[in-house]
């Protein structure tokens, strides 16, 4: 039996209590599967009296999380601290800079500063592995960094965040409204007491930046991601999508646009409209799914448990795994796939001569003329309206809902349509676009 | 820039072609993926002077398939010769002897040989990688192999054969019978002259027992799968299916059958009835998709295009990009997860005692008593009936159809009942069993 790997672990949340869980439930399997034990020496957090319905005595305790990870007798370190910067990127910098591998499932550090923390591992010669930092326990970035290698990524796209897929599916089979779906989501555990970093799509957007940069070799560009969150969504939206075959869902979506000769990234997590018989369109509750479409390979699918403590550390053991097997990703390091320094710098792809059919929702007071003014407004930018439909009056204030889905064309001209009404009195509240999502 | 891996590659069929095309078409971006670009030294087939639509004078030709796994200037083999004996099964045997990696897309030859030769590669430390032998392009090896490979494995199951989900989905969307569509699926290429390997279940069976050994840990046992082909199947089932609220697909299941203190191995690969509400209920086409349900992770899926050249040498290279990158599968080895030596030799499960429900159709003499002959033996068997329909006269031969969905029970009541009923004049042809895919 070879030497264990011997990790330290910090942060001991929900997921480091799953970790403690995996790792001690598993343990023969592990052992028989990695070649070797792997064994936790220290645990780090914030408050050592809080009782977390693990058993801690058999680990060292460390109060100082940047002295463990400089600990002689640890392997590996597995930051579950949390945060984009702050002591969880001290303790990545610190831990990989003491030639310790590092683990972790946070997608905001390595969305800001996965790069950086990438040519230090390449120069430490250790691993760095953050398969929990995207969809769970489903392992995509392992599919896509090393399953789809070969192929050129044409597309990828997907369900990001099981908080909205929770949420959008239960309106769909409630009927219900957002803040109350919500309300249900923050009561059993699948939302956040501030949900904003799950509705407001952010987080799905540090999952599809990490993806983008493994797919198509692309510096990590977070600040460009497009990112609009399912907030605006109504049940009426819902209904109406339903009844022109679609399902809504918030959908994360990344190529590389090589219009005019120049490569650059589009990147957008926005809700769209799926239609029924796509894959995505049975994605319920709160899973993630990411398909890849690769020039030999055609569509990859990915899909499981996007969030939890069980999933997470799932992905988090995978790793260790790996590391404890000495597959560290490549004699040469490279996390994200490929080198750093051979990592492309592109632009944002801008989106205006995309071309595809969107749903348009406008809340408009219920007088004669309006829809006259809207559909002339989609007449002047160049729309060509594929359906429309108006909704009888379903509020106290008067309003009622005119909803279109377009034809194909560039998405410029939807946005021109929407200037032309910009301060209409007729508007109640500014249009919702949603796109559909093409095959 | 690291040296090359140098790679030689013997049959050139589809596969073979594919596999030439993907290198020279992404050369670039898998030298940068792998750290190293990957080259093609030498390749060999039973037939020289064929064309193959690719260019192959850049490459040392050899008629013999075994001096070329022994050529110093080689340092892995890729196999798609085919079949699990024969030219294929020495030509790896004397690769891995000769100190090369083995990559192969061969599921008969892993399923009957695998075993010895992963002994071999232990002792070589070389690697022997078959991701293209399961669910052609989709990274499903890599993904028990190592992404799941945290969890204990509950239960597999998944559409494993691309030619019968496309017979079956095309029987579903036409309403066409069995062989009608088969011989479209032979005209369009899905399938072969001969199809019995595809639409009686061995192919799929191939896969299963691979996936089982991983997964379970347990020593390959293809002999013992359950099997059953899809060739019975009538476009009248799939109507009856359709009204139930089931689609009807070929689906191989493997567990660990715990009851009575024993581990022991079930791998059945039998059409079964899905529900609609089922991720596999919206696999369709030639598509193939896995399910691994593990004890941290949940229920993972892992879905794409299973056969084709395209997406078996997407699943080749990436093989080829693993070993380029020094990730041998463990320094230890271990192809199938864990070391041949600690693999479990589970004996086969009984299917006598598991719970499940039942599709059962009979095709009966159109005449009085023949229902109460028919309940009168499920009574006597113990087996309940949830639902029953008999179909108007469909045929010429005055025969009609009597279709039933029992309740929860014992696999072994349904089997007494048909025994029961063996032989009864009643009965125009052996009743025809789908078990229903349970949660």
């Amino acid at each position: 039996m070879a030497a264990p790997l011997r990790i330290a672990l910090a942060g001991l949340g929900t997921v480091g209590g799953g970790v403690i869980r995996l790792i001690e439930t598993n343990a023969a399997l592990i052992t028989r599967r990695a070649g070797r034990p792997i064994e936790i020496v220290a645990v780090s957090a914030r408050d050592r009296s809080k009782d977390r319905g693990v058993d801690l005595s058999h680990y060292a305790w460390e109060d100082d999380m940047t002295a463990m990870a400089a600990r002689d007798d640890v392997d590996a370190v597995v930051e579950l601290v949390g945060g984009a910067d702050g002591p969880a990127l001290t303790l990545a910098r610190n831990a990989i800079q003491h030639g310790k591998s590092l683990v972790t499932a946070n997608k905001a550090m390595i969305a800001h500063h996965g790069l950086e923390l990438a040519e230090l591992t390449e120069k430490a010669k250790v691993a760095l592995k953050f398969e929990a930092a995207v969809a769970g326990g489903v392992p995509v970035i392992k599919g896509l960094r090393e399953g789809a290698a070969a192929n050129n990524i044409d597309r990828l796209y997907g369900i990001l965040n099981g908080t909205c897929n929770f949420i959008l599916s239960s309106m769909e089979d409630t009927g219900r409204d957002f803040a109350d779906v919500l309300s249900e989501a923050q009561a059993k555990g699948y939302a956040e007491a501030d949900p904003s970093f799950d509705v407001e799509g952010t987080d799905a957007a540090h999952k599809l930046a990490i993806l983008s940069a493994i797919a198509f070799g692309t510096r990590i560009d977070f600040a460009s991601v497009d990112t609009q969150g399912i907030t605006r969504i109504q049940a009426a939206d819902i209904a109406q999508a339903d009844a022109l075959g679609y399902v809504i869902r918030l959908i994360g979506v990344a190529e590389v646009d090589e219009e005019g000769g120049q490569r650059r990234l589009f990147q957008r997590v926005h809700p769209h409209l799926v239609p029924f018989d796509h894959p995505l369109a049975h994605v319920d509750g709160a899973t993630n799914a990411v398909v890849a479409e690769g020039n030999f390979a055609g569509r990859l699918l990915f899909q499981g448990a996007g969030a939890g403590d069980g999933p997470t550390a799932s992905a988090v053991v995978a790793d260790l795994i790996d590391i404890a097997r000495g597959d560290l990703g490549g004699e040469a390091g490279a996390p994200f796939s490929i080198q750093v320094a051979e990592m492309e710098t592109m632009a944002p792809a801008p989106s205006g001569h995309r071309l595809g059919r969107a749903y348009i929702r406008f809340m408009v007071a219920d007088r004669p003329g309006v829809l006259a003014e809207i559909t002339a407004a989609m007449r002047d930018a160049g729309v060509s309206i594929e359906s429309l439909i108006q909704k009888g009056r379903h509020e106290e204030g008067g309003n009622v809902m005119v909803a279109m889905v377009t034809h194909e064309g560039p998405e410029a001209r939807v946005s021109e349509a929407l200037r032309l009404l910009e301060g209409s009195p007729a508007l109640a509240e500014p249009p919702l676009v949603m796109q559909l999502l093409g095959d």
